[in-house]
């Protein structure tokens, strides 16, 4: 980031992953204003170099303001809203919002920024406050390129991936792509797993191996451990699964797109809800396949 | 590789995944007897302190013979037939055979081991000569487990992951529940591509992000370039993962283990080549998804 | 009928469906009062007994009214509308829808017809003009238990089959059921018929040989001619047919019924419209399926 | 059948299906010599007007022998077997079997007849006795086109339907479509009545109309029934059906052709075997659907 001119740039939202993107600008050489809501949480921050402020109108100082909250409710407060970054008479240029909301906030939000002379990005990211500090998170963004290149800079100090995915709500649906590719890879291993395991081959072993096989992923590692201790402690669970594949299959619908693997993978999260995994985590398809293979007392 | 004791090994088979195999393992210390049909081939390996012999019974000098050939035949060739491993008065006491064969020469030639008292592992390892140069390629092996621990310490040499999937046979049914995840996963890539794709996204962009994200693999970095470029110049082609999708599945059925998404993906490999791409790379499974999708002139 | 007493029926509606199933009324004993909007569609129905009136309004003189009419908005304007069946001050005491509209539609006709005292039943009919005429047609209704009693009766003289679903919209449901096994049958039937061709045997005598087993259906038949003749000349387009999936699916989806088999034809009937039938008859299934295992040219 | 000429038959089998087909062609005209190795059940046919022997041999005095056993070896014992139809001096013109055997023995007795100078019909029929007397039963029959038309006016008697598949095996193929259309079927039908029934319809309610529709058939009805009663004794197990979903599926590898919802059937009947179904009848398939949509106890 050597050639990049000290700018100012505002941070509203320090929860765990804000906190962790926040800082990886400022080692980026960012002249950082943060805001929470809960102003102790931003309180390590100023111990990083990073300016904290009272409220969000004093973020918009900052010509670019990143924005990290939990819901779409709370994209539309901080912005839309009163007393958000468009309500008062200064404004920043950029709005960057790196959570994951719906794409009809998104677009709300794009509207009014929009109304208001100010550009916006949707930015969301994907990858856990760990991966984060490891630089092994993406962001894929979509609004303007102009604004995208504008900011494309600052993003890559926080993941080493940074993807320009088109100019309006296209961020959202390669998001969704992404978790239905999580729910269709989940539900391969769980068929494949079995059958090693019912031929005999221990789980960990065969697990062990498609890690350090050209399919090795992290995502890979962590499903799969998941399976192998059959801990199903939901870190995200079989309703959030098929809520995403209703939205990646009504997407497809919309679009025209046949979609035989993912309908079916929709099909069996479905039967694992039926079969009482609503609350468990996703990597209960394993448990289903091992029903259907005999291997469990049904 | 510090506390093992120099010993002497035999390399049966330097083409060129053989040869950065046995160049591992001389790296690792081994004391390397190395003998190939066509003599040429094992010339490098004696610049990097093998010794290359003139027979393959020269070869039982050695306690422990890995083995790197083509085929099934080839493996039967070299060990049970005429001149083989196991025809003189000579043996070693482990045979390790790192090919890909079927599970059926693989049972041969162990039972022939056996009754000669030879210990046999298979050992079969995924990953290209690229790959396991670059110290990323992951070897399964089956057999008694004493054998195995025998030689696991050489595997180690090769390659940063070696499991051990079982008594006997095993190995060759991870190797083919690795090939099915292959498929699996590529047609998973292909579907939530297009969506992207007919969504406004540019596949490179997609992929990029899918790449960056948790989801990250090797594999996928290079299937999701050719489905980019459009490259179906084969590394492994549709026929050829039908026929692991066969045996796949064969297995499955033996083993009363059901496969909802394997076999929906061996038939849609099936339509991959009724519309022409047989001999193409399955990357080529997105060319389908493409004109399902109304992406292509059909 | 013999027992039934003769009672005033009125009848809205005689297109050639309507119009052959209040010949059904007049045959069954029925004193029936017919009303069309284009009256001299209802000019037959006068010379086989039937009182032709000049307004809606003279329909309801009739204790039962039923209603056969193209559309939602037709069913709204002919009920609920300016001078419907619901506007004036003398109203029957039950009204019989059978068009095929939307749930919302009938739920919203029974909603009004209870403000004004009157039954409703929902009571969509399957089959053709033809097919009722000679008696091969089946009526599935809902509503209140009471108001089918009293007219299954009436609805008996139309078809032999007549069923009570549930007490308010579950007969919609049940016709979207019944097509849903529509198009399920007729992908079973393309895969095997293109099974058997590819296998040596002529389409023509392997449906002929279905339509003769026990799975021999008044449906099987026709859908198999087409295929034979390879004639997709629309009775129900392929876009009709993903639309009452879409209901399908989504009706399952509320209900948490996972249903992988209609889920797949979903998604081939999605892969027909991508194939460029969209506008075709969906035995054109048979079309895609026959590409599928490389019979025709692509 | 009043331009035939008399014509002296044999008919071998007089199980309770070859009594049933023997009577057909007794009371077609035919001067019928019968045989069965418990002679005992073949004396009501004699009543009927035929003339039961006492050997196989004595059948050869026949131009045509029908063939109705139980399994392919007793195929093999009565024709190629020691004192079978093509053992002696004398033999047929014509043997038709209509027992379901596999296409191997079918195969191996054709050729066995063809090396004797007799010509071989396999004929296989789709119904039990009761629907044979009913005349509600199809014939398939695969040999040369000469030989079909020389006995069709024969096999005619017996069924209303009677179609040529082709020059060969393929009667056996088109048996195997068709078994895999019913456990299509049955899925297909266990889908939309469990979503009905979710929906608040009566299976019953639900199942009468579809039989009352286009739709209905002697195979729904009788499935049908054993849904609504939840009764899975036995017709023909899921093992069995599995069986010939291996074969069907097989055969459909073997001729390139995909069948995406035929693969996904024999994967259901897999699940429903793992869940404890394999003795029951395949209707279980309802039963495992109904669990996957969480309405009975798992």
């Amino acid at each position: 980031m050597n050639d990049t001119p000290v700018e100012r740039l505002g941070w509203l939202g320090t929860g765990a992953m804000g906190s962790v993107m926040a800082a990886a600008l400022l080692k980026g050489g960012a002249d950082l204003l943060v805001w929470n809501r809960t102003a102790a949480k931003a309180a390590p921050l100023a111990g990083q170099g990073a300016t904290v402020v009272g409220s969000i109108a004093d973020l918009t100082e900052a010509s670019v303001v990143f924005v990290m909250v939990s819901t779409s409710a709370d994209l539309l407060a901080v912005t839309t809203g009163e007393n958000g970054l468009l309500s008062g008479p200064r404004r920043p240029e950029v709005i960057v919002d790196c959570s994951t909301v719906s794409a009809e906030a998104s677009a709300e939000v794009r509207e009014a920024a929009a109304a208001a002379g100010v550009g916006f990005l949707a930015a969301p990211i994907s990858g856990n406050p760990h991966m984060v500090a490891d630089g092994k998170s993406a962001i894929v963004a979509s609004g303007p390129r102009e604004t995208f290149d504008r900011v494309a800079p600052w993003l890559g100090t926080i993941s080493p991936t940074v993807v320009h995915a088109g100019p309006d709500e296209q961020s959202r649906l390669v998001k969704i792509c992404h978790n239905l590719l999580l729910g269709m890879i989940t539900q391969a291993l769980a068929e494949v797993t079995i059958l090693a395991e019912k031929g005999g081959v221990a789980p960990e072993a065969f697990v062990d191996f498609i890690n350090g096989s050209v399919l090795g992923s992290t995502f890979i590692r962590h499903k799969g451990r998941a399976m192998v201790e059959r801990d199903y402690t939901p870190t995200f669970n079989n309703k959030m699964l098929r809520k995403d594949f209703d939205l990646g299959l009504g997407a497809a619908r919309s679009l025209e797109v046949p979609m035989p693997v993912s309908a079916m993978v929709h099909q069996l999260v479905q039967t694992a809800i039926g079969h009482g995994f609503a609350e468990r985590d996703y990597a209960a398809l394993y448990e289903v396949e091992a029903k259907a293979a005999g291997l469990r007392d049904n």
